[in-house]
């Protein structure tokens, strides 16, 4: 069986694990907080990122979520998430990486430093000025997110696809540091609705990271 | 024909320019600047970044180096650039990623903020520390590299490939900024020296950004 190594807060980790539910593909969770920097880990990918993700028994290791998602979708044909002509498949792959790096960089990472790392690694206070900061771009991405949900059904046209799942992942780990003010994005949250009542994403939903608390909403699919 | 939006110093242009070249696709090349946020730019591609790629005739828009090459390695079938099995097409594009956000976050770009953007945008001089330690981080970048090409023929396997052309374009725009020290890296130089020859790379070398002279050895095959 794949074992994934992987931390709760992690959003590429678990852009990987909505891959994975939605493919029907089992996969083993193992805890590796990638700022201990474990010897074994980083000799395994010398990113020392997360997500790993490996196969012992057929000796393969797939480091990183896009080129895990790119795997998933070539070998497991259930939920297509590439998907559509070829102009389709390049704007999904445009707003993966919007939110795999432009989203990651402006707003999650900073509020993962403030909000967790801060607290767990460091022992120190976060610094408003910088969780105020992310939370205003948070907000813009939001309002992005709410103008192409007002022109389509889905994050990147008409079906659901990679760019929904990586969306989500990345939300909800915002959501999960009460950093999400939901307030005039209607579209947003309707969708962001659907997507948490997936069986794909419950399992995320109810898992927590020692010491730090989500808000009360952060599972519910009414919220 | 395809019109590419993009700058000579843009690792990330560099990089599709290639691509389009080893695929044969003909480009139309204009020069955008991203920093000065041309209306008509920032309407396209919302986070404001080269390169663009459009096709007017069939109304094709492609933004983003991954989801342009993708794109190109999935409609035409010569030169291959992701290739052979899973776990090789996995290892492809985890270092594609390696290079396009760990070199360019930790090297590329605060070696272009320094030498480029202060120059020309706003009339600064570069930090010398900054500087000193993206070099010093390239040098293990350049590290990294020899280790691979230890152990392989090229960058992610036996064969050519995407990992290659990325790696390839990252360096040259360091090369550029004369921020490379080839010292000490035979494996790696050998290997540049042959990436260097190809005829997709040589209009790239031939090119030349107002203000900023390359050293001597930029675009010599031999150096």
């Amino acid at each position: 069986m794949w074992q994934l190594l992987q931390f709760p807060l992690c959003p590429f980790s678990r852009k990987v694990r909505l891959v994975m539910a939605e493919k029907g593909v089992p996969v083993e969770l193992i805890r590796e907080y990638p700022w201990e920097r474990r010897d074994e880990f980083v000799d395994v990918n010398p990113a020392g990122e997360t997500p790993v993700l490996i196969e012992p028994d057929h000796g393969l290791t797939l480091i990183g979520s896009q080129p895990i998602a790119e795997y998933f979708d070539e070998a497991v044909e259930r939920s297509p998430l590439i998907i559509g002509d070829a102009a389709m498949r390049a704007e999904i792959r445009r707003l993966v990486e919007w939110f795999d790096e432009k989203l990651f960089r402006e707003v999650v990472e900073p509020l993962m430093v403030e909000r967790m790392r801060k607290r767990l690694v460091n022992k120190e206070s976060p610094d408003t000025r910088v969780l105020r900061e992310a939370m205003r771009i948070g907000n813009n991405h939001l309002d992005y997110l709410d103008y192409l949900l007002d022109h389509r059904r889905w994050v990147a046209g008409p079906a659901i696809s990679l760019a929904d799942f990586t969306a989500a992942a990345h939300l909800s780990v915002i959501d999960y540091l009460g950093a999400l003010d939901w307030r005039g994005h209607r579209q947003t949250k309707d969708w962001y609705a659907v997507m948490k009542s997936r069986p794909s994403f419950r399992p995320l939903l109810g898992e927590r990271m020692d010491v730090i608390v989500p808000p009360t909403h952060y599972d519910k699919v009414d919220f």
